[in-house]
């Protein structure tokens, strides 16, 4: 751990309740020392999926021994249990275990997974039936970031048992690849579900209906108003529009499918 | 006072401008080393009640000695008195004398009360008619943080004195309990004023207008969609609905009348 | 600099996504102790001069050593500058060289402006063509606050090159001063471009459309409801309605033509 830990928070709380603020309170409570950073609480209710994009594309820029903490959780006071998984790296994901944690578990290794067993590290050893956040995963969040070793938390499970998301992946078609919209950002950037691993060293373009969008490397690349399509930031085929929204240019909503061909060099 | 001071904040400000981030600046520049927490900015324009609902219910997370600073002052400028409360057991509350500590003083014994008087402890003696959540409540709230006696701040108050609002309760009827919506959460939830503690030992349902809703301990105790009644992690009585928002599916809005009936064990 | 550095930053990212949270963990791995206050990133989508006036705004209520990051960049990945700007009252300007520094530029002593080709001071040597933010300004700004000097980051450049816009500015004419309205807040005040400078000493009442609104001196000198024009917290000429919205009531938008007119002392 990192002599000053770091805990992140993701979740669909929204920010016109104090439930994000009542979480860090209980983490100050626990250990003034930490530091809480918040991802994004605004992930639309129950939107396990968005919240998985956001924590694996967050991930690589944090430092290891980070804590992230992720609360979006449609089954609290479920079955679904509530883990505690450590990678190789030295961080630490803590939230319910429903798949939302699964984009980072696929890409990293997992050194232990352990079921949030202990009450011992719960604020209180009987919990809210609602609000694990605050009384099971904050607590457990700040007590691993302050030294509390993994095993102490509850119950060694199976890594492989972890539950993740059965989601769509991109195709290989005759002519090129075809996705979909797995994200649309603040800005109306449509972000695809194909990697940007896939598009290197051969030119490209993408048909929307019936529209050609060419490939571009930034957003000024195109006049204002217009199309482009990139490599974005998160290191996906993304879809943009200079001074823009491309999802309102193109009415488009998430699981909208985007088609990319490549090009003939002739 | 804590080694490593909290401060947290409570205001209608929103996240649009930057009024929030200048108080934190000024608690900065008095003191770098406070902490801040944000407990919410998104209370609609000058609803006190709605703050004072935010304000209690998320008091017992932070630990003993944070100082609790809420701006919703629509009376801001005028003969409404500023305020500093210290209670008992060492927290210390600070804003405008309008109700917004109301639920927190019912609940906790008051250990002495301050009139903002003393300008020494403004950002400057000649504060803004329009803010002074950044000239008089961030800087009063910054000193308090790092150790100033309370009776510096200003002059002795009565604590009978403090205002509190004249909220509705919920009362009793012949077959149950009759209360109203006082919260409707980031998920739908609705909050009612009826508290957990008259729920005990007996079973129950809600009815509103012609539906039976269900008692039940967590959301997936029913259907996704079907809604449910439940003593919510606040500790009120709650409507909610699986995996959807019971405030669409009931058009509810606040104030809305809500039912409780005991059932018959028969 | 001082022994614990702030960052405050200003975007336009929204809370939706976590483009925040990433620039908040490049920092932290550079230097988990520093500090850092979000002034807003409700910025609408690249709206330069609403991120000028909060920076400029804001700026003076943060201690000097501050770094101010700004990130609202439309022309992201052109052949726009990046900057960073020391002042004489030694804090430092952190971003893209389109205006959203004007304000403070033109009101506070350059020391030195430095732009930002030193890739060594970067989070790769190859940073995405979308998101400077993260690649550039934010690892910039953590290690300028860290204590390195501004000119390893960077070339340096003439003060009198930075970019500014074109902002309209108040007129006088022959009863008065005609402004516009250039920010509309949270509570939907109508803060003009009209300085509190030129309004001492001399009675002057707003006429919008065909209402008068009285100057006075806060919300509460009106009855509920009632429209009045004040100086506000920001410094400038403000249209406010007492425990209401002014925008709402006048149907206001940015950009507004506002006129006041000295009133004759009979």
């Amino acid at each position: 751990m990192s002599p000053l830990p770091l805990i992140t928070l993701l979740t669909d709380f929204g920010d016109r309740d104090s439930y994000v603020g009542v979480m860090k309170g209980v983490i100050a409570g626990i250990n003034p020392h930490l530091r809480v950073i918040d991802l994004t609480h605004q992930i639309p209710p129950q939107a396990i999926a968005l919240a998985r994009f956001h924590l694996f594309t967050a991930f690589p820029y944090f430092p290891a021994g980070t804590v992230h903490m992720a609360v979006v959780d449609p089954g609290v006071g479920s079955a679904r249990r509530a883990i505690a998984v450590e990678l190789a790296q030295g961080s630490v994901l803590v939230g319910p275990d429903n798949g939302v944690f699964g984009g980072v578990v696929q890409q990293y290794r997992v050194q232990a997974a352990i079921a949030l067993t202990n009450p011992a590290y719960w604020r209180v050893a009987d919990p809210s039936a609602t609000f694990h956040g605050r009384d099971i995963f904050a607590p457990v969040a700040a007590h691993l970031a302050s030294g509390v070793p993994l095993s102490a938390v509850g119950d060694p499970i199976a890594p492989q048992t972890l539950v993740d998301l059965d989601l769509p992946v991109y195709q290989t078609t005759a002519t090129g690849l075809m996705g979909m919209v797995q994200v649309i950002d603040q800005f109306g950037n449509l972000i695809t579900n194909i990697p940007a691993s896939r598009l290197h060293n051969r030119p490209w373009q993408v048909i929307w209906a019936d529209q050609r969008i060419p490939a571009a490397t930034t957003y000024s690349d195109v006049p204002p108003g217009h199309l482009l399509a990139l490599i974005g930031s998160h290191g996906w085929l993304e879809i943009a529009c200079h001074r823009g929204s491309a999802a309102q240019q193109l009415k488009a909503i998430l699981g909208d499918t985007v088609t990319l061909t490549w090009q003939l060099t002739d």
